[in-house]
């Protein structure tokens, strides 16, 4: 991948911020211009040199760009790609860092208009643990999946810088359309993610909620950890992607109501069968994954 | 507390050997027998010093000791209980460590028959991440809760001396009857293991469940962390505990179509509303459990 002169990070958080210091270690970009909402983060990021310039404006940030990569939240994707196609260079390309991807294509080429050809729809798989741009690390996205969705109509050359990037990162790039990287998180991670904040919203609708958490143990921190994540970044991701997580909440639920009703019916080794099936699934996957990620 | 003579601790794998452990840290026992079926589990339980004596039937365990500590699985209850009682001292002590507890009572009552006033249904809630003696250590219940759910005509003496020994391991004990030991149970713990399970199982069951996985990330590990326990004991938990375990699958299921309903509607402040309560409830657990003991 050739060195760029001249790269925008807006929203200086975790992600933008690891995604500059990937680079930056990778020796892929000579200049890393910053733009946030939050001064404060913005003024941060600067002096932890995470950017090298902190640019009051989307379109400060952009002018003279080559690559814009943009980490906002989903919702405020619509605002963002409005002022960045104002100011976008003839060559410049654009790309995302968003959890759901078919509502961020229809944004972008509502507001990206002939300029959208040149964007193309990225979603990086990292923990998400901490977030603000002082847990912003280079090795954030070393041995993680990114997913690109480009459209029919996306520029191979601007696929390619995006991919460039994310692989000087030390990621590993999957290219697939939007609707089946919807279909795909809905399932293994939308999915758990409602999941979660049901149980613990069931629990605590009740007049014994307090009682029944005092004796919650292990098996339940583990459960439920993400529980504690952002309401809004999951509000909005289980409505950005409402239909694909529509159908995995109804194909869990018919297999929970296959649970139900061998519990319900005594039966042992059909519980056994799909337990065992389950639990060496779940083994082998964390196996795996240790291989490649330390997870 | 006492100092007790001597004990019996039938089942000598992490939670048998840590509860051996912690009474002899806090020099509540002078002599620990230890039993097993598996001698080599046994013989390496003697080794390390968790016991002093190696019995190799329960009558030989047993006979002597002033309380006997069960901690083998829920379904091999009935004939160990059976065994204890043909040997049983006329003032000994018996408890256990199940994690249900009306099936334990009926089987008790059953196998001790009028010893049964001496038996103290027990439930240390302690994480199982690990297994086997080698992993015993006497800080395993330091910090836990422990429920004791004695029966109307349990002997309050047969109670005051398992609670002191669970106090001696650093416990904070709980007293309740075994339906609501079960009750809350199902609701904390067997509830989210099954549908950890289920999850796996529902994914690895589509012939695109391999790709699926591929692409699971933090959130999943966690939520489904649960789902590489022992299918063996959890299916007999589910089982063993099925009536309350059904009752919280309903009202888990009425939860999540709740959330169901309000995606499908597009309600963000009512998504928002149940999510901030879940993610609150969360927090304020973790962050209360975090002062008793360091989860």
């Amino acid at each position: 991948m050739r060195r760029l002169k001249n790269i925008a990070v807006v929203g200086v958080g975790l992600i933008g911020g690891s995604f500059a210091l990937g680079l930056r270690r990778a020796g892929a970009v000579a200049r890393i211009v910053g733009t946030d909402r939050d001064t404060q983060a913005l003024e941060r990021a600067a002096a932890l040199g995470v950017i090298d310039t902190a640019a009051h404006s989307i379109a400060d940030a952009v002018a003279g760009a080559e690559l814009v990569f943009v980490a906002v939240p989903v919702r405020a994707m619509g605002p963002v790609l409005h002022d960045i196609e104002r100011v976008l260079g003839p060559d410049a390309v654009v790309t995302d860092a968003g959890s759901t991807k078919s509502d961020v294509v229809r944004t972008a080429r509502e507001e990206l208009k002939d300029k959208f050809a040149r964007f193309v729809p990225g979603h990086p798989i990292a923990g998400r643990e901490t977030s603000g741009v002082d847990a912003a690390t280079p090795d954030l996205f070393r041995g993680a999946r990114v997913v690109l969705a480009p459209e029919p109509g996306t520029l191979p050359e601007a696929v390619a810088l995006v991919r460039g990037c994310w692989e000087a990162c030390g990621s590993r790039v999957a290219t697939m359309d939007a609707a089946r990287h919807d279909h795909i998180f809905a399932s293994v991670s939308h999915l758990p993610h409602v999941l979660a904040f049901a149980l613990v919203s069931e629990i605590v609708s009740r007049p014994e909620g307090q009682d029944l958490l005092g004796f919650a143990a292990g098996g339940f921190r583990d459960f439920t950890r993400i529980a504690a994540s952002s309401p809004e970044m999951w509000r909005d991701i289980a409505l950005a992607n409402r239909a694909a997580l529509l159908e995995e909440m109804d194909r869990y639920g018919a297999r929970v109501a296959v649970f139900r009703d061998l519990i319900e019916r005594g039966d042992g080794p059909g519980l056994m069968r799909l337990m065992t099936e389950a639990r060496n699934a779940r083994r082998a996957w964390a196996g795996g994954k240790r291989s490649h990620t330390d997870e």
